[in-house]
């Protein structure tokens, strides 16, 4: 089996906070991500499939497959976008990166033809990232 | 004569658009970036000062004192921030990357001890970036 | 005036070499370069423009009308191309890192509407780049 | 066990078809990667091994035997090639990013001492990369 | 399971070598490494925690958590420091990136909340880490 | 004109301090940088030339020649030492990055060929540099 990744990136805004949390308690929990007012982010979104290689191309999945499916389910649905008030996947669930890495999982799996998803990461800064590799 | 460039990093939340123009203009103009409920950014900074190396110390300028100048007065006031809500600095301005690189550099120019700002250079995504170096 | 980067991106074939050189002095100056069956690289351009931002719009240049011209003048000729045999541009010139920036470079000048071409730049591989500011 | 990993670059011309595709077929299956003038690409090589720490020096293999052995065997039969024209190891085989992890991992298989080969993976840009982690 | 990466950054002098080594044992191992005079680098740490999503937060650690507990732990013992003079984890034990790697696991294992430690990587250079995943 | 940029990389251990200061006037202008002990940092190196490129190989300067004299005259006098105890250059001279930037340009400037030194970048981590252009 080989693992092949794509990279895509998309823009957002969003906010992390709990309605059961008091407002103290949200800034205690969130910091300044809690603030009403929106912040954002440079999501860096990498997909990761695995299959085995088709004998004649030599693919794991086209590339022109593999992008357009992650464009429309991944992409397009969150980019330039505020994640908690235009996004349905956020109703009611905190835009954490975890959760984020974790929805996208979910409009993933299954729609990349005969490779398998094995892992979805998402970069929310440089320096911090979370990676679903399913349930 | 030295430069010395120092990185730092904000996020924010921000939206393009002007008053005057109809949501179709707006919308012509700056494409998604004009999204009424916002999307965000890691904006990158880049600050560039030029200056005699101290025969002594051989710095250009102080570490914490170049640190602590841009973190209270460009890092502080936007990270974490609505640009057009909660920054006095884009009222009526539009927070494009260009106005950004503006406004940065009237907020740090005079204020880096005998430290002569030479530029202010803004990454909006790791594809775009404006650069002012004065008027 | 404020100064806008934008980042572009192509992959191509290419070989150095001099007709007038020996294949001695061909392999002695440009090294493995040199190959007669090619070689390639992920080109990585930066195109840099100037200009006074628009007073309402805080723009130097709108960012669809930056990208859909060097995509046209500058990605799409040269993008999964074999630079000597498939680009006119080249015929005759030797396409090192220098003259692909210089080519550009006559491709773009006064192509991106009121903002000015200020500098081409072309990284071949991460640690080699040419820029050119015009003649 | 530790895993330790060192990465290398290579530049090569390589081309996607498949003999037994009609010109239609290929084009639709790689795109423009299937220009019979070939294209290039600027490969990184993540070389991953792993191993027991040897308890008086704390290597899992010295850096100048990784280095020599890698550089013998995956680096110089490749780089400034072309994959499709000089490369014994693509006839018959498609150079896609997922064949040359594969091909890479069979040559480097056994040839590091002790340290055992645990992933190949190789970027073919900045974007796209195919890991392998053996049969 | 969520994994949850954040990088940090340290600066540091090191010298390997082996205590029973001549002086030619210790530089055909370590190369210029061995260097009685030191040298150093600018190590980066991805630590890398897993865990279930808190149902309310979203999260699995805390990011003020996280960082606290790793800048304490992992990033001010070494900073800036002489890794053989000055810290007791290398007394007896070679600064390889291999022994950094396990240092740091045994300084963070157990001291990240309900985060589970999943991996402590160490890049020692643009080109070259270790990463430990526990015994 | 064309300038020609070639990146480098070599590691080090320095110390900033000066002589004259007492230990607390130099922990409080280098702070942890003024540790006796040593730290280290991966220095980035970039070399800019500049030049008409031959008209008959497009070239400013030939790679390998480039490539030579940085390594000869910038790299293998500093890599894998001890700026202050080894290197005569810094006998005196804090080897502040701003120092290093200069002291790289007095060993350049006139040793390469027909290009003339334009600039030299010293990153002394990913988020500070110094760079010099010439007296």
């Amino acid at each position: 089996m080989v693992r092949v990744t794509r990279r895509f990136e998309f823009c957002a805004a969003h906010r992390l906070y709990c309605r059961e949390f008091s407002d103290d308690e949200n800034r205690r929990t969130f910091g300044a991500c809690s603030n009403p007012n929106w912040h954002g982010h440079n999501y860096v979104l990498d997909v990761i499939v695995g299959g085995e290689p088709d004998p004649g191309t030599g693919l794991v999945i086209e590339g022109a497959v593999f992008e357009r499916a992650v464009k429309e389910r991944a992409i397009d649905p969150f980019d330039h976008r505020n994640l908690n008030l235009e996004c349905d996947d956020f109703k009611g669930l905190n835009p954490s990166v975890e959760n984020i890495a974790r929805v996208i999982w979910r409009r993933l799996d299954g729609a990349l033809g005969t490779a398998k998803l094995h892992c979805v990461r998402v970069w929310e800064t440089s320096k911090t990232s979370a990676e679903y590799t399913g349930p």
